[in-house]
C-alpha cells in the first residue's frame, strides 16, 4: 500500500496550483461579471478572461489533462483524479480553462474510443483544440431516465439518413451557441433485446428540425458558465448514416463506457468544491461573533467542521481507489466501487455545503458566496446518471449475489 | 382534550378552500407568468390577477384574517393557524390575495399594538386596505444578526428628527416600489443596557438618503411574488421624531412581541407547503415507471411518503398547541413551544421537499414544479429570526434551568 | 381545540404522582435488588415490595386504570394515556403496581371484549384481581412474524379438543411461573382465506406438551421485572374447545383489535421513559466538568437536550391525538394515526436514550443507570407488532390511495 | 498510489484465513458454551478450546502479530491492520487465540517501548508467551475521563514505595483472575504542569489493598471472553518504586503513545465485525419471506445493504491510510487521521449493526446471533479513549488552526 503520489502527478499538481493561484482564483469574480454582461451569457466560450486562461493553460502543459492516450496528456485515472480535485475548487472557471469541462470531456473520450476517423477529424479535433463545444442528449422529460432503456427518442433509418424524433431536457451546454453538435441517444430498433435497442448519433446544431426550446433552471440557477441546461426538440431531424457512433444497437454499451471516468471527474471536482466550502466555513466561523464568542469557538460549529473533515477524507480515498482499480483491472472490475462513489459523493458533500451555508447566515444562500450555487450543483449529482436510489438498488443486488456465492463456497451444507 | 375545530373555523375553512379551488389554484401559473412579464416584476401588487383575487377575498370575508381585535377578523391564533395552513398551499399567491402576507402582517400587528393614533392612520389603515406595502429592516450584512443586540445601524436624535445610518440586507419586499415604508431597527443609545439600546422607527421609502441597492437572491431565486429581498443603505436618513414606534430603547421588546404570531404563520404555511409537496410526490410516484414498477410501488419511495406523513402530523399538532398556548396563557407562557416549532418546522419540511424533489427527478429542481423554490424558501427558515442553532441553545438553557428547579424541589438533599 | 386535561384526569394524575413520589421512586433500586436475590427471579409477582405497592395502589383507586367499561376504571384512551406516561417513568415497577402491565393488559382487554362468560370468570377475574399473570404467544422463530398470516403453529380440532403444535419465542412473561395461561395464536384452517386461517386459544401453563424452553435475552437483558421473554414449545398440547376465544378463523381480527389501545400504552410509557432520560441527561450534564466547563455549557450537549425536548413534545401530541381519535371515531378511524405513532415513537425515543447514555459516559451503558436497559427496551419497539418498515409500507400505501382519491375528486380531467 | 497489499501480508492473510476457516469459526459457539459452563467464566484464558487454538496459532506463525520490532512479528501498521480486520470477524475468540487481544496488546507495546529490562523480563515476557494477562486502569467513576488530566487517583511516593489510592472502573480484563497485573494511571504531583502530573505504574494483582469490586456490565453483557470490565479500589496499595513506567510525570505522554496503534487495531477489528454483520444481513434477507417477497427483494433492505457497503469501504481506506501515515511519518504526523478514524468508525459500524439486527427481527437482539453483543461493543467505542465529541472538538480546533495558517500564507492582506 502506498498513499503517496508519483513524481509526474506531483509536478503537474504544483504547476496547476500555481496556475490556480495566479490566474484562476484572482479572476473568478470578474469572470462571473463578464458572463453576466455578455449579450449571450451562455456563450461563455467567448469570454476574454476564459480565453486568456486557456492560452496560459496550454503554455503550461495543462491542456486536455483528462484524456488518456496519445491525443491527450496520457495520465492514468489516479493521476488525473488528483488534478481534477484542484480544478473543482473553482469549478465554474478552471475546468473550462484546461479544456477539461463536462460534457465535452465525456464526448471527447467517446469519440476517441468509438468514433470513426472521419468523426474524429470533424468533431474530436476541434473539441480537443477548444474551438467548439458539444453536448450529450440523453435525459427525456416524459420518462424516468434512471432506466436507460426507457429512452423514447427514435432514430429511424431512411436510406442514407437517420431521422430523429423526440424531446430531451437538462442537456448541459445546449444553450451555448458554440456547442456545435449533440451526441443523441435514441432507439434505432425498439423490437430488439432490451439493451440493444439504443444507438448514439452525432447531430450538428444547425440541422433543420432541431430546436433548443428553453433553459432548464437548477434551483433558480441558469449555469451560464457551462452553457446552461437546455430542453431540445428533435422534429424529423435528418443526419447522414455516417454520423452514427459505433454500430446500431451499441448505444447502451457506449453510454456505460462513458460513465466510469466521468464519475471519477465529477466526484473529485466535488471533493475540491467541498474543500473550498470547508475553507469558507472556517474563515467565516473565525470572523463572526455572536453572544460573546466567535462562531469557531461554538461546539456545534466545531462539530460540523470535524464531521466535514471526516467525511471528505474518507470519500477522497474511496474515489482514488476506484480510479486505481479502473487503471489496474478496468472499468468492469471497478463496477462496485464506481457505484459506491456515485452514492457516497453527493450525500457527503451536500451535507458539507449545507453546513457551510448555515455558518454564513442568510448571506450563504445569496449570490455573494458560491455556496448556494454549489449546493444546487451537488444536489443535481443525486440525479445525474440516474438517481442514487437506482444505484443503491443495483449495488445491493450485486452484494447479495456476491454473498450468496461466498456462502455456497464456504458452507457446502447449510446457511 | 379536544382536537376538533370550532364551528367558525370550520366555516371559514370551507369558504377559504372554495376560494382556493375556484380562484387560487387555477391562477397560479398565470400569475407567475404575469409577474415575469411585468416591467417591474417586483411590483406584484400591481398584478391584475392578484387584484381580482383580492376583491373576491374581500367579498367573501377572507380579508385580514390574521389580525386579532376589532380592526381584523378577530380570530384566535388557533383559529387563524388552521386557515394559514391552507394559504400556505399556494404561498406565492394566496397570502397576498387575503392581505395576509409577510412582512406586512407583522408590521400591521406591530402598528396595531404599539403605534400612535397618527401612525395608525397614516400607515396601518392603508396597509389594512391593501393600498400600500411595507418592509421590516433588521438583518445587517456586517454582523451576526442571530444576536439582536449586535445591530449596528444608528438612530441618532438631532432636534426633532432622528438621523439613521447603516446598512441592511435580506429586507423582504424592499424591491417592490409600492412598499411605502420601512420599519427600521437600530440603536438609539449604545451606552444603555444591552436590551435597551435598540429602537424601531418608520422610514418612508422616498426619504432622502435611503437607497435600495440590489436584490439579494435566495438560492438563485428572486422572489418577485413578495417584492424580493433588498439590500438597503441608510445614509443620513432623517425622519421626524414622531416616527419612532413606542419609546426609545423599546425596540428589542417590540421585536420580541412581533415574533410569536409570525412564527405560527410561518410554520402553518410551511405545513401547507409540505402537504402540497406530499401530494405532488404521490402523484408523481404513481405516474412514473422504472424497472417495471411504478415509483409508488418501490419500497424506498414508500418509506419517504410514510416518513413525510409521520413528520407533518406531529409538527402540525405542535404548532397548533403553541397557538393554543398563546391564546390561553400568552406569548410569554408559550415561549418554549414557540422555540420548539421554530426548530422543528424547517428540519421536518426541508426533508419532505428534498424527497419530493428526488421523486420528480431532474425536473424537481427546475422551474417546472415549485419544489425547488419551495425548498429554497424553507431553507431560509433555518436562518429567519436567527439560526436554529441559537434557538436550540436557548431552549436547552431553559430546559436545564427548569430541570434544576425540579431537582431542587423534589430532592432536597442531593442530586 | 383544547389541549388541557379534564378534571378527573387531573385528579388521578395528582394522585398517581403522589404515589410515584412516595412509593415508586423510593423503591426502584430495592425492588431490582429484591428480584435479583429471589430464588425465582422471574416470579416478580411474589416480590414483597411489589405487593405492598399493589395494596397501596388499590387503596388509592389506582388499580386497573387501563380497562374501559364497568370492570375497569372506565377511562377514555386520552384520559388513561396521560396517566400511562407517568407510570412509564418507572416502567419496571409502576405499571405492575397498578395492574396495568403488558402483556396482561392486552389479554384482559381481549377477554373482556371477546371472552365467554366462563372464560371471563376463570381467567379474566383473577387477572383483574392481580392473582395470576398471563402471556400472549404469537411470534415464531421460523417465520417473519411481521406478516401475521405467516404463523405456522397449528390448532387442529380433534373431537372436543384442539391439538396445538408449534414453537413460539419472545413470549413476554412466559418465564414467570405465575403466568397461569397463554393466549396462543395459530392456524385452525390453512385452506381458508388468508385472514381467516388464524384462531386464538387459551392454553393453561400446566397443560402437558407445553414446554418453556429458555429465556430470550434482549441485548443481554433478561427482563425479570416482567417475567422475561420465553421460547415455548407446543408438542401435541390438548385443550378443550371451550378455550377458543371467539370463533374459528377470528384470530387475525382479534389480534388487530388488541393492537390499538396497547400501542397508546406503549407509546405513552415510552414518552415517560424519555422524560426521565432527559432529566437524567440534564442532571448529569450539570454535574460533570470537562475542559473547564460543565457538560451543560457545551454546545453539542445543549443541542441534544433541545432536540430531545423538540422530539418528545411533538410525539406526545401525536399519541394523544390518536387516543382522542380512538375515543371519538374508533380504532378503525384512527388507523393511520395508530401507524404513525408506532413508527414515530421508537425513532424519537431511541435517539434520546442514545444521547442520555453518551452524556453519562461509560457508566451510561452499565447497570448503574437504567439507560442501557431502557435503550434495549425501546429498541425492541422497532420490532414489536411487526417491524417499523412494514408499518411504513402500509402507511404509504394508504397515503397513496387517499391521494389518488383526492386527485380524482378534484381534477376530473387530468392528473 | 498503490492499493494492493505486499506479498508478506498476502501470505499471512492466506494463512490466517485458513486458520479462521478451520479452527476459529467452527469453534465459536462451543467456546461461548465452554466459558459459560466454567466455574470462573471470566478466566477465559483457562479455556481448553482457546489454548488448543493458541498452540495452533503459534505453530502457524500467527502469534504476537501486533508487535513491531524483534520481539514481535515485525509487521508495519498497514500490514498488521489487514490481518486485524480478519481477526475482528470473530472478535471474541480470534484475537485471544493469536495473543493479539486488548488490553494486553497495548500493555505489551507500552512495556516494550518504555519498560526497564527488569519490567520486561518480569511482565512483558510472560505476556508475550501468553502465560499471563494484564489490564490497564485509567477510567474513573468520579470524573469525566475524556479529559485525561482529570484523573484523581493518587500515586504518592513514600521512601522506596509508591502508595496508590483511588477508584477505577470499566477496567477490561480485571475480573479474570489470570490478569496478573494492572498498569495504573494516577497523579504523582498535582502541583505540576497540567500534562506532567500523571504517571503510570505496575501494580500486581495480589498487592494488598487492591480490590476488584464488581463487574461493570455493558448493555447487559458481561464480556467474559475478555475478562469482563471491573470496578477496582486502590486503598493504600504499595508497590516498589521500580514499578514506575518511565519517569514521574511521564504518564500522559505514555498514554498518548499507547493510543495510535491501538486505535488502528480497534478500527480494523470493527471493520471485520461489520463485514460479518453484512454477511449475516444478506444471508438472513435471502432466507426470510414477508408479504410474498424475500427480504432481499425489498427496496428498504437493499438500501441498507448498499449503504453498509458504501460506509465500510470508505472507512477501511481511511484506517489503512492512517496506518500508512503512522508507518511513514509517525504517530504525530498521523494525528488528524487518528482522530478521524476514532470518530468515523463507531458511527459507521453502529449503523450497520443496527440494520443487521433489524433484518433479523427480534432474534437479532437475542443471544442467538452475536449482533446485539456486537452492537453493544461498538457502542462502547463512542466512549473508549474519550467520547467522540471530545475528539471532534479537538479535530475542529486543529482544522481551524490549519486553515488560519493557510489563509495567512495565501492572502497576505485580508481574510
Amino acid at each position: 500500500m502506498e498513499f503517496a503520489m508519483d513524481a509526474r502527478t506531483e509536478a503537474l499538481k504544483a504547476e496547476l496550483e500555481d496556475f490556480m493561484e495566479k490566474f484562476v482564483y484572482p479572476n473568478e469574480e470578474a469572470y462571473e461579471a463578464e458572463l453576466e454582461a455578455m449579450p449571450e451569457p451562455y456563450a461563455f466560450t467567448r469570454s476574454k478572461i476564459l480565453n486568456e486562461l486557456r492560452d496560459e493553460a496550454r503554455r503550461r502543459g495543462l491542456w486536455n489533462l483528462f484524456l488518456p492516450g496519445e491525443r491527450g496528456a496520457g495520465l492514468t485515472n489516479v493521476q488525473y483524479a488528483t488534478l481534477c480535485e484542484i480544478t473543482g475548487r473553482a469549478r465554474t472557471l478552471a475546468p473550462a480553462a484546461l479544456n477539461c469541462a463536462a460534457p465535452d470531456t465525456g464526448n471527447m473520450e467517446l469519440l476517441n474510443e468509438f468514433g470513426t476517423e472521419e468523426q474524429k477529424e470533424k468533431w474530436l479535433t476541434p473539441l480537443l483544440n477548444g474551438e467548439i463545444r458539444s453536448a450529450f442528449a440523453m435525459t427525456e422529460p416524459a420518462v424516468a431516465s434512471s432506466d436507460a432503456t426507457n429512452v423514447e427518442t427514435s432514430i429511424r433509418r431512411e436510406g442514407d439518413e437517420y431521422v430523429i424524433n423526440g424531446r430531451k431536457w437538462f442537456i448541459t451546454g445546449a444553450l451555448n451557441p458554440d456547442a456545435a453538435f449533440f451526441i443523441v441517444m435514441g432507439k434505432t430498433d425498439p423490437t430488439e433485446a432490451r439493451h440493444r435497442q439504443q444507438s448514439q448519433i452525432i447531430v450538428p446544431r444547425d440541422t433543420p428540425g432541431l430546436k433548443v426550446l428553453r433553459s432548464m433552471d437548477v434551483m433558480g440557477f441558469k449555469d451560464h458558465y457551462n452553457g446552461g441546461h437546455g430542453e431540445i426538440e428533435f422534429d424529423n431531424v435528418r443526419v447522414p448514416v455516417s454520423n452514427l457512433i459505433g454500430e446500431e444497437g451499441g448505444g447502451f454499451g457506449i453510454a456505460q463506457a462513458r460513465l466510469g471516468p466521468g464519475r471519477i471527474h465529477h466526484c473529485m471536482r466535488a471533493i475540491g468544491m467541498a474543500e473550498r466550502a470547508i475553507e469558507m466555513m472556517c474563515a467565516r466561523a473565525d470572523s463572526r461573533t455572536a453572544f460573546g464568542k466567535t462562531l469557531s469557538e461554538q461546539g456545534v460549529i466545531r462539530d460540523w467542521i470535524a464531521e466535514s473533515r471526516v467525511r471528505v477524507e474518507q470519500l477522497r480515498l474511496m474515489v482514488l481507489k476506484t480510479a486505481w482499480l479502473m487503471d489496474t483491472v478496468g472499468n468492469k472490475g471497478a463496477h462496485t466501487e464506481i457505484q459506491t462513489i456515485k452514492i457516497a459523493t453527493p450525500q457527503a458533500i451536500e451535507w458539507i455545503f449545507d453546513k457551510a451555508i448555515q455558518v454564513h447566515g442568510a448571506g450563504g444562500l445569496s449570490q455573494d458566496f458560491n455556496l448556494a450555487e454549489g449546493f444546487a450543483y451537488i444536489r443535481t449529482l443525486r440525479f445525474a446518471d440516474g438517481p442514487d436510489e437506482v444505484h443503491k438498488n443495483a449495488l445491493a443486488r450485486n452484494e447479495l449475489k456476491r454473498q450468496r456465492a461466498l456462502r455456497e463456497e464456504k458452507v457446502p451444507a447449510n446457511a
